[in-house]
């Protein structure tokens, strides 16, 4: 079993650095590309999100054609989001498509990987960066091949926690995403800081540069990657209320340890979205 | 004239590319640094701040005897805070401390020179990642030798803004902060981000990676390099309150162009903190 995941895993790192080489090759052109909405005129789509996508899946499909999808795009053009025991990948061809059209440098492609509803890999390339975060189950994290561990800190007054705006700007949701970042700002924390990725947020828990991430509003295609590496990092991850992590409910906590991963919990209010396996 | 400051710069790009030498070769041993803090918890301050400040001004001053300096733990450890007509260095030797204690990667050493209150080239070294950002006066802006450009983008809606949370959590600055940020978010534009770092803010501005940055309660130290680096690239600079900007008011709107600017200055809650040349 272990070999054939291994194979797998292989394939998507190469597809990532191909994928980063398309996005890269693209972003001085962002600009100038078709830039499409989809929830909100702040929740945004280009042809080259697109255009790896496709790419990914292809490949992907020529080489294991019995595996399942769920990707961005995809789903964007009505393909359902169900994460069934079949392995699946989970794709998001560009986390930070708002960094890409702005040339902000934080822009990953994220591979997830999963077999009965459990990560066996994930792979998050920061392309402008050149930075290759992969973690397979039980086998540790690593960038570029160095291993990834978290912060050793335990006091949440002495964290940076990554968090984001998102793109809903629905006013009862604006007003409970502040009143959230407010409490956890005058803990007092030591910064609060937000790369425009999901994924790449994970990553700096999982790198120890910030304690912390949380946010509501994300989907799966944004965080089966990371979760896998922050854990293999040693990282903790929950519910923002403190309870499990469900991949699927759009609310993710990711911590360096229990300590700063409850603390964080108690300043959150939490709120209920979309799910991603509603039934349309 | 324009010869000596010349030469002033070159010799601040070579100080500024030796000091990130010293900040890169700390990073990894920051966290085991003792980290002191300011005016609050969250102010910090290591020995490598001191250090390279020293560097740096001990260099200028057997070079250019007659200089001035304002630097910002010279200024912590008593000495006065005043721009005068004379040449004046104005530097922060490391703007990203809180980063580079937590090694997030945007870590800067800013140095600003002034003739007549007026900034007549400045330098920021964005150490970790490896960018010089060079501005002289009416010679245009630099990064690793490339010009740099604002953003063509005029509707605030399609654009993103920088800013940052600050080191002063009492709770009413904290309410100002948040209730400004909360209305730019609700525009909508496309996103906030915040580097940690307000010089590299401003360099995101000139690059045109973000359309705008604002902050309350930065200093001079923080500024002075940037704003050059910022007007050299097309872009705007005033005060948060829409007037004129006052580079020892700690207070600063840096944008792509007066659209942009305009339309932000109209949402922020502009208050008044003590001036960095408030006699003590």
């Amino acid at each position: 079993m272990t070999d054939i995941w291994q194979s797998a895993m292989d394939h998507a790192v190469a597809l990532a650095r191909k994928a980063g080489q398309v996005v890269r090759d693209a972003v001085g052109d962002a600009q100038k590309e078709a830039v499409m909405v989809k929830s909100s005129s702040i929740d945004l789509v280009t042809q080259t999100d697109q255009k790896v996508e496709k790419l990914i899946i292809q490949s992907v499909k020529e080489k294991f054609p019995t595996h399942c999808f769920i990707g961005e795009e995809s789903v964007a053009a009505g393909e359902v989001c169900v994460l069934t025991d079949s392995p699946t990948w989970i794709i998001d061809p560009i986390d930070g498509t708002t960094n890409f059209v702005h040339t902000f440098p934080f822009v990953a492609i994220s591979i997830g990987f999963s077999v009965n509803k459990q990560v066996e890999f994930g792979v998050v390339y920061s392309c402008l960066q050149d930075q290759m975060y992969t973690a397979r189950r039980g086998k540790g994290a690593f960038c570029n091949g160095r291993p990834l561990r978290v912060s050793h800190e335990k006091d949440i007054r002495q964290a940076i926690i990554a968090t984001e705006f998102g793109s809903n700007r629905d006013p009862g949701v604006v007003d409970k995403v502040f009143s959230s970042l407010k409490r956890v700002v005058s803990i007092p924390v030591h910064g609060v800081r937000g790369a425009g990725s999901a994924a790449i947020n994970m990553c700096l828990v999982a790198s120890g540069c910030v304690e912390a991430y949380y946010e509501i509003g994300i989907h799966v295609w944004d965080i089966a990657a990371g979760s896998l590496i922050v854990s293999e990092a040693g990282g903790v991850l929950m519910d923002v209320d403190g309870g499990l992590l469900d991949l699927m409910s759009r609310r993710v906590l990711a911590a360096n340890n229990q300590s700063v991963a409850e603390h964080l919990a108690k300043e959150i209010d939490a709120f209920r979205v979309r799910r991603d396996d509603a039934a349309s």
